[in-house]
């Protein structure tokens, strides 16, 4: 992820569904932040998705995230 | 879970027991975004559902994913 | 636990110690929806509940479903 | 802690540091709740006061409890 | 840490760097409640403060807290 | 991190990217507070850069940390 790259210009979306996307995609981007190898991160794929409790504690971080987001958009309630 | 599938039009259900449903529903999805392959997903179920420790960590993340539920229904208080 | 039956209607309850009560049948009504085979729960028990760890991660999903509860019945401040 | 025992009758404390010590509380009579038997209690102790990443993860359990403290107590800040 | 001792009369503070530093003490006072020999938590400092799993759970907890603390302080945006 | 160094004057931020370098440094500075030794944390970094497991607890912190970012900032909604 190169750092100039906008990744994240709004936390708006149109779906509920699309709020999920973004979520994960925020995660994964606080990993490339960390881990900023992208070989490094591709080889260690199988340590997460084959373990249920990595992919548990993967679905929190989305839970959390997915949080903000719906706040954000005032969870869809289209409500002046 | 095709990626075209609309499996979250709204975050609006009817009951509190509804979004707990919907609460589940979004952490398997998460799972399944994850971990594409549903045979893979099949094979590991003992792992967590045999497991106290997964277990917990799966309510944990269901707790959080039901209290934006919650929040988007506004408690189901049924307030104008 | 039966897919029919109906034992969240609401979110309400009469005093935050009621509400205590509630956030820890909905964290167990949780793990009975992902490992819904009673007497394998009934094996699992000494797991977490002789494991301080388990103990605590337990007590986090609860403080996490009561926040949610907490929230729903305006903190018990019976304001209008 | 027998069923009957009225221990939170509210939510509300004095002070920050009276919440504080409300969450603790809280957190704890969770424990019992899962644990009933006082002596079990009593023998693990040593297995989480002696040990950091449980002491850690306690101290998460009573941040939550304190979040929701701090809220119904509108941070103590006296406002009308 | 003696009982009486008043070491959190408000969750004001004047910055949020300083509400940072508060949010830090909130989380060590909850683990000298829990473990309350100064000498053995000295002992256990290497423990966390050396291994990073301990080290990232221990930022979870600051984050819970300063989440309380800003809140409290209105994100010290100075509005009124 | 020098005590008297100021890294935190406010939580606004321009946009939601900015904020979520700013939960980066927030959850990277406290880890500096707990460990304050650079050379420690430098050697350190491998175990949890290269662990999959602790890049998500990682991921969760940041996720904490930008939640309370994204609040402070009104989700970047422009409103009044």
């Amino acid at each position: 992820m190169s750092n100039t790259e906008i990744w994240l210009p709004s936390l708006i979306t149109k779906t509920p569904q699309e709020g999920r996307a973004l979520a994960i995609t925020m995660a994964r981007k606080t990993i490339g932040a960390i881990q900023t190898d992208p070989e490094k991160r591709k080889q260690m794929r199988p340590e997460y998705a084959d373990d249920t409790a990595q992919l548990i504690s993967s679905a929190q971080v989305v839970a959390i995230e997915f949080q903000t987001i719906a706040k954000a958009n005032k969870y869809w309630r289209n409500e002046k």
